[in-house]
């Protein structure tokens, strides 16, 4: 296995710079981090391109042969990973999510927190659903802390980037989808008749909701009740809440 | 008012003292930060001690009069404040929260992530519950972090920290509380017959879950479905499903 001891190495520079979008989109890659993440990786269907280990790092199972790997010292394995603190495996891999599709699946309008975005795949993965839509403006799904907070989630999910979100779910509309928007001058959630599959669920910003033209392709609009004092939900927690009712 | 223009100003230093909990613990007091939660504040139950103003800020109300304030020139003010960009305007509050009680509380047991314990109580009072018991191990309520998190939750919940979470839960069990542990081993939590309040929903820790000391004392141990591939959910969206669940 080559050792790679230099951050000036040409390779070396180039996975650094996927911790920022633009070196994703450059490259077509993204970097996960961590033996849970490699391991997700390498069952997905994602292609991984190459395997980073650090110094030291033995790994619990043999690395697959076909996919080629590099040795770094410990100050350059902590130098492409955004981790405080890294596990020793880290794995580049190809930009190539399929395509979100399903009879259940959730929107995410300009979601702008890293954590929001992670916890909400996270959600949607656990109670089955089938994939996201993500409209631009959201916090970037192969960011480090958006893949941290998926907890490898977002392996396990079809993910669709649309260039614009409205036309997206009109197309889904037509397609004979219900397209249930989350709003505080909705209608109440639980009172709400059976709303059978296909559906796709609208979660909004964090500070401004659902933006007006996305509410416009909804067939349903929703609130959900809050019969205490706080004014409003974390936009994860309102996911959670609503996904795992149209489970039901 | 009086302006305080030096960072080793006695009163200063006390308040800068508040980011950390051995300074909260010392004083009887935390700080709160913002126009919204010094509002709250305000309106609660615990007595504000002192209101602080950055020099140019101008409240939108007057200010109540028998409350002593003070003036910051930008740099003490930031100096105090945990938020980069502060607002203006902060207030340092009696740590003196009135304890949970009623007819439906949560208890978390080692919670550690802030953002975590401060949407779980931003959820709470959401959805109507009473207040929360906290055991030694969780985020301190009155950190920065988590009191942002709560967005002015915090003063609507009733709040007790117990120091032995188990001997609280066996005592509200012998009032007739019906104590339910979320553990990944439960019972399937849709399928349970009703379970009218009174009741305290338990929430474990992020890693660990609930541990085993605590959930000997549950009268019910649930577990939320997870039909798809993740393996877990993150427990404050966890705590939102089935907190919402139960008040249907």
């Amino acid at each position: 296995m080559e050792t790679l001891s230099s951050l000036k190495n040409s390779r070396v520079m180039a996975w650094r710079s996927l911790k920022d979008r633009k070196g994703r989109l450059e490259t077509g890659s993204f970097l996960v981090e961590g033996i849970k993440m490699v391991q997700e990786a390498l069952a997905s269907d994602y292609p991984v391109e190459t395997l980073l280990l650090q110094e030291g790092f033995t790994p619990a199972a043999p690395l697959p042969e076909h996919i080629p790997a590099f040795l770094l010292p410990p100050h350059v394995f902590s130098a492409v990973c955004d981790t405080k603190t890294p596990q020793g495996i880290a794995a580049v891999v190809r930009l190539q999510p399929r395509p979100a599709a399903g009879p259940r699946l959730i929107a995410l309008d300009q979601v702008q927190d890293p954590g929001n975005v992670g916890t909400i795949l996270r959600t949607a993965d656990a109670a089955g659903f089938d994939g996201a839509l993500l409209a631009p403006g959201c916090a970037d799904v192969f960011s480090p802390r958006v893949l941290r907070a998926t907890m490898g989630s977002v392996f396990h999910l079809g993910l669709s980037f649309p260039a614009e979100l409205p036309e997206a779910l009109k197309d889904l509309r037509s397609r004979g989808y219900a397209v249930l928007s989350s709003q505080l001058d909705g209608e109440p959630f639980f009172e709400r008749p059976p709303i059978p599959a296909p559906f796709v669920l609208i979660l909004g910003n964090e500070g401004n909701g659902v933006s007006p033209a996305v509410q416009a392709t909804a067939t349903h609009r929703f609130r959900l009740p809050m019969p205490g004092r706080a004014e409003s939900l974390n936009v994860g927690v309102a996911a959670g809440i609503m996904m795992y009712d149209l489970i039901r």
